[in-house]
């Protein structure tokens, strides 16, 4: 990619419903995005290539994570976003490349120094924000910063910023009730590079039951999931794109500036993105255009909801169209079917259209997108797909 | 896998069909699949997931080797079987890992030492196997047990014994007659881990030679196809899974074992194989059920009778749905078609049943299952597909 791809003036748009691949509630009936009243998608399936992706592997469920990976071009399994990595671009959190992260829970900690509940209890936000507070005037370490950011109840996600960092940590979450935390200990050795992020870690801890000691439930913190920014090759070097992203939520736009998208203020709503997208068409070769609510109708079991939001999208599939995008593709980051309640490894419906398409179906659904001109492909491969069908890639070799 | 998978409760059959995939015997007719009439299979079908699998590679026909490999999640390119290693299990050889086996044909020699005959004449199975015991009281090795197992006519095996063997060895049947038998020497270098194996399998068939001297026409032996025990990891450790098989002939048995399955005594015919899985369904996880007779029909070019094999499984799927597998799949380990009499590189029919399916066709057969949700995938990935239907996968990544 790297080597092909040449600057043009032509625009792509990556139009990801989180979640949209669904499955029939019964073997005979239709998906959420097959019952969903969505004429302005399928007039576009019927001239647009059409088929399935997989996000990372046959039978393999995906976290947001691997999930939006595959879609940016990277290969989740050789990328990973750790779960404090996503904790904290979950908070908007503006990690930087040698930064260590990692999930905090407030916990409670007996007389005898054994873990009694793992949550404190899911203490209210508002005190654990005080918490958060104290831990950010009082920890203090010699040889890094160090930043707690809140998320809610009992989370919140510490970040270590120094140089020489390493997430090659074990977790100090013993997992169970009734046994003491455990040590952050390095996982590659003792003499290894990540004996001073254990220190820091192990510091860190120690600080924090000083400071917490007489704000029981809340009288200690178990840390989890250390994970520093994944090296990604960005977005500007590799294929030479000027990107920008539109999300809603913090996550999802820290895993749009780890690919090194620039992020736009989003409007209010679905439609509000879809805004932003116009009031910036002229400044970037590329959007990512992220809508949450088909995940979260898919996650609550309710069909009908995410076959709404669907609908609501479709409703602004026109403005999107006006724009003029060279290069356009509608999928999911995985499917989260209403039968299933959850993230699952089904195959995600791609739709992707440009001037240079092999039309199969007349409508937008998980089968006639089984039946399409792509097949079933890695999620990794749709990046090269708009590139090529942005006419943004030379000829490979003579 | 081995990080994602969980034990549950549920239950996973695969149901393997020797050679399934077949062709029209003219470009307009239909396959022995799709010729078939069943009902049973044809309902399941209206249900599930279809798709075709590819066993090794494009245009590759496998053995039953790698064809059994890649059903069973393994790489046949990057896991081999020997030729010696499938002889061994094709005669019930239970194979240790630390063995070296070699396919034996007997063969004649002339009174300058050619071989005049590879196969002695294709002598009888009665008189190969008194020369079998003649080898196995005979010969005698310093430094390896030796256990020679006759398998028909002019066929044989010899397995070593010892420790410290390899597999890096070369003929000894030099493929024309005319010439004179090759010596076995280490294809690693002269200094390298083979130079005991060679010594081994020299020191046997200068035994050998001496033994049979008297046995005109079969007064040498020729060793070819060395191998050992493929380093495959088991099945317990990979998915966490009671894995059983249940086969009819000691190939498939010895395939399901390397796999680290438990060997179920089968009852008569196909109708006992399944009578055997009904008995043992509250013992296991995971059961592979082996049927060869499609194979068998497939190689004799008798179109007809493959579908009536196939007809006579499909007899035998509504005992199968009653025991209520979680996660189902029905395939082949490659296609037979009678139009070639031969293992072909055709894609397999695959049949994917579980609560969580995306039907696409009302039929199961090769021109379904192109058309279907699962798309052309490698065999490997079936494995994969079951565990995630079977909801036995973690999710992956946060």
């Amino acid at each position: 990619m790297r080597e092909l791809s040449v600057v043009t003036d032509s625009k792509i748009v990556l139009l990801v419903l989180d979640g949209l691949g669904g499955l029939p509630m019964d073997p005979f009936g239709r998906t959420e995005l097959e019952a969903a009243n969505a004429p302005n998608f399928d007039a576009l399936a019927a001239r647009s290539d059409l088929g399935l992706q997989r996000p990372v592997a046959a039978g393999v469920s995906p976290g947001s994570g691997p999930g939006h990976l595959g879609l940016f071009g990277y290969n989740p399994l050789k990328y990973k976003v750790g779960r404090g990595v996503l904790s904290a671009l979950g908070v908007g959190f503006e990690l930087e490349e040698s930064d260590l992260a990692a999930r905090i829970n407030f916990a409670t900690k007996d007389e005898a120094g054994m873990i009694s509940d793992r949550r404190a209890g899911r203490i209210p936000t508002e005190e654990a924000s005080k918490l958060v507070d104290l831990l950010n005037e009082n920890v203090s370490l010699d040889s890094a910063q160090v930043f707690v950011t809140h998320e809610k109840e009992h989370r919140a996600v510490v970040v270590f910023r120094a140089p020489d960092l390493s997430d090659a940590l074990s977790d100090s979450d013993p997992q169970r009730t009734g046994l003491e935390p455990l040590p952050v200990e390095p996982t590659d050795g003792a003499g290894g590079e990540a004996k001073k992020s254990t220190e820091l870690a192990n510091t860190f801890i120690e600080q924090a039951n000083e400071i917490l000691e007489d704000h029981h439930p809340a009288n200690t913190v178990l840390l989890r999931g250390f994970g520093m920014h994944p090296a990604l090759s960005r977005f500007d070097e590799v294929y030479k794109l000027r990107a920008a992203a539109i999300a809603a939520y913090p996550m999802y736009k820290g895993l749009a500036r780890l690919a090194g998208m620039e992020i736009l203020k989003e409007g209010e709503g679905i439609a509000g993105e879809f805004e932003t997208l116009t009031s910036n068409w002229d400044s970037y070769d590329f959007f990512f255009v992220h809508v949450k609510a088909t995940d979260a109708a898919g996650e609550d079991g309710e069909f009908e909801r995410k076959s709404a939001v669907i609908e609501e999208v479709d409703a602004l599939v026109p403005d999107l169209l006006n724009l003029g995008p060279d290069a356009l593709a509608v999928t999911g980051d995985h499917a989260t079917p209403a039968k299933i309640k959850s993230h699952s490894w089904h195959g995600v419906p791609l739709l992707l259209s440009s001037e240079y398409t092999l039309p199969t179906a007349e409508s937008f659904g998980e089968r006639a997108c089984a039946g399409g001109s792509l097949g079933v492909i890695a999620a990794e491969e749709i990046m090269g797909l708009l590139m090529g069908h942005a006419l943004k890639l030379n000829r490979y070799g003579a």
